[in-house]
């Protein structure tokens, strides 16, 4: 509906003048931007920029704004990502029997909300068979156990390549993906490709059951979160959290009811700030431009 | 303003016909009951009742009230409590070095939103002092270390008991109590007598420098926790929570600020609650009869 | 899932003895009462009660109950409802283009946590018939214009009546109701039967186009209000209000996208709250017991 | 305690190559910038920015960006503000007889949050004097009626000339000012200098005794709305708006008191955003950089 844009996102080691060399080189090619912003960690010394501009008459055609961004990312000693916005990236989503996040994206994407495909769903039970179906995705069923892992993720990571995948979703995929499927499919940079919501608000209740957990400790919130995968569990980067108001009349089945709105909001909230390239890493946490 | 009532606060084994075995009794006494609230935990076969009703026309004096209710909790094998809505207990707050707490709470009080009286601040540091004699409250500053705990502690359990103490307030006083001193304060059943405000949304960041691990940790959200001393290290039953959106441009000193906020507004949710005899324990956890 | 009860939802004039009144008449058949709330409006001299007890070991069958509640209701000068757990009433959703409040609905109703039926949908757009039939609802396509609007309500009626509808929901059906309408379907007490979602927080912004309007306001806040329908447009008593943040970023096509999860979850609370029977209206206001 | 920066504020019809523009000047004087942030409204064909940079290793004076800054906003047609984040502007509080909002402003001034002077209250009421003298401050009682209403506000402005007042913040002031006194203090381009804090989540219930008319409407949240004053009562920009909960046991002495602490969130939040000039105004509404 809007006219495209491209987006440039940099990381680099700080230094002053940094803004106007981004905004420069854009200006420079006759972009006009759109969307800027930056963030300077001063403990850490690190830059981090991200840049929106219109296509629309600008100098380079799409194919030549990555080798240049390169080039100058190598100059800044930095790592950088160029997305186009009209661009809909192969997502594929994992799930296990629970349908509720699965059903919220794949509406979302339909209703326009979220600029992605979905050509594949991937599930260790076959329940959600009829709902891939019906939004037009494969359905790979692939059972996982302690057993057969290593091989069931080979297997994933065989139909991810297949499909072009850019990004999964552990939508409730109750699964911990070991650390050599991460380091096959994850980008070892300020760009992940891997999101999960976990079912609490983080750190609190990491691991197993954390609606139990929460209402056997009594606590008068609950929360979801939305975060990068890595190898430490429940412990990646946080892009977003929820949480709603729970009393002492709430059992455990209604803490999972109320937290499935949780999850769905943080997980569409975060999906959406990733595929708009919103979010950087660093340090272990997120920048989110918004 | 309003109209005085009786409050009955009732915790015991559950049965049926405990509604109308509380509320027939008072209506026996010609009571009109203005609000009635009651909780069943059936895991634990627990009853949970908070009965109030208008004291005007009631058929019972004051004194005959609590004598009446004390044979009524025998026969039910039960706790209870009885306070009356214009009675102003006489509470304690324990400060160190931060006033937003302090300060709030005696706002509160002479604004008429606590109905309480505050005529002891005792500190570990003198920071605090013009804050208590310009609201009229004595303060005693009783410095604390490892060395000279319980000789403190022993003193500030004389100073509450001179000022016929019925609550206690850690309003960020930044010290653990020992068993001994709650062993001699606290009430060891469903009705506690001491409350902290802990600046995280408990379980999360437990402990010390909460702001500063939220911080590491990257969330997006913090918050703080209103909740009963317990010889438990920040595991007390939780009586009230709030929380606030964070993001990365805020650093260790905006958490900070921004969680004094979230501080004071749940500390102050809790305290009312508690003296409007709106919370009772069982299991390690509230009920909040709102 | 959990033993089916019965729910007593009764208004009447106030006067002293009522909560003992009707937890004895409970208590009286041997109920066990799992909840009791209560409210009493001192300015109209109104007492609002909600009791709900097990069905297992009560004394009356649950055909008697009905008319043993009515003795009482006309004893005391009030009106009531009886309701039982299990029972799932025939609801119809109206609906216009927009699928999403209609299909969380659905996904709702499917999941288990909207205790109902939903053997109709009436649209005054085609759109959405392959949503209906997914999940097996007859649709009904009605255009609706001035020209029509008698006829095409007196269509409506019949087919509420041939379903049995106990309840209408307005899941942005975008078009008023006749007080014919009205007068026909809707209970004219402390009952309502029409919900509708409005798409802001009333009673900011009633009537067309409030993200719009929102947006030229240049308000920091969008909500979505759940009430039901009076006469009044956008004026009947409020069930659910929620609210999200917005910013100078955002579009009104942002706002509309994020509206839609406000609109979601203000309806989805309000239907839940109405079927559990825990709404009551009275001078045009909602007691919710919860 | 940080080190200190200068911030520009501008806004002027947008076209391609500003951010360049403005990033290039701070950096062709040797300012590393710490944050920058830019808004093109499309509709409106403006562009609005605000760029803050270390002062420290800056090639011009402090006394030279001023007028530097003011050729560049010449040269684009638009408008601008120069500030230093260690510069304390003289604000005048006015207020009637509620104490919550100075005393919640006082404190923030006193703990550092809000970087800002109260050299001068003014108030229609005497009830506030003793709180201004304990944070140092003048206070005048001026009367305020129709019939002297003019005569009143050229005292009032003669003190905010006296005192060198740069903000003038209606603290629950329940006055309306008139135009001339507007025309005569306020900036009439995107930097307005009055705040004022209205008990309502605006646009709902604008004008008088907003908690009175919520209760009666049955709302299920209450708010508050901190805006930028101008001649339509209430119609300001708005600049921050915060609301919570409430329920039908809430009466209107409730409403009032819970919305007590959203006014204070509210009315602090957006004072601190003014004071750090990160609020602009265009079209009736605000730019809120954070």
């Amino acid at each position: 509906m809007s006219a495209p844009t491209a987006i440039l996102q940099m990381i680099c080691p700080d230094q002053p003048g940094l803004v106007r060399e981004l905004s420069g080189w854009v200006a420079a090619n006759g972009g006009n931007i759109v969307h800027a912003d930056h963030h300077s960690d001063q403990g850490a010394g690190l830059f981090l920029s991200r840049i929106e501009w219109q296509l629309e008459g600008f100098g380079l055609p799409r194919e030549a704004i990555c080798p240049t961004a390169r080039a100058l990312a190598e100059r800044l000693d930095g790592a950088y990502r160029v997305n186009f916005s009209d661009y809909r990236p192969a997502v594929a989503i994992f799930v296990s029997k629970q349908d509720h996040a699965l059903l919220d994206l794949l509406w979302r994407v339909r209703s326009g909300e979220l600029p992605m495909r979905v050509p594949l769903v991937i599930a260790n039970h076959a329940d959600l068979e009829p709902i891939a179906a019906q939004f037009g995705a494969s359905f790979a069923y692939l059972p996982v156990s302690a057993a057969n892992r290593e091989e069931a993720e080979a297997r994933q990571l065989e139909l991810l390549a297949e499909h072009q995948i850019e990004l999964v979703i552990l939508a409730k995929y109750m699964q911990v993906l070991t650390p050599r499927f991460l380091a096959t499919f994850d980008s070892p940079d300020a760009f992940h490709r891997v999101i999960n919501i976990h079912h609490s608000f983080l750190p609190a209740f990491q691991g197993a059951q954390p609606y139990h957990r929460a209402w056997e400790r009594g606590v008068k919130l609950i929360g979801a979160t939305a975060h990068y995968v890595t190898e430490e569990l429940d412990g990646g980067p946080i892009i977003a959290q929820s949480t709603v108001a729970v009393g002492h009349r709430d059992e455990v089945a209604d803490l999972i009811r109320m937290g499935r709105d949780c999850e769905r909001l943080a997980l569409a909230r975060a999906v959406r700030l990733h595929l708009r390239r919103q979010v950087m890493v660093y340090r272990g946490r997120t920048a989110v431009f918004e």
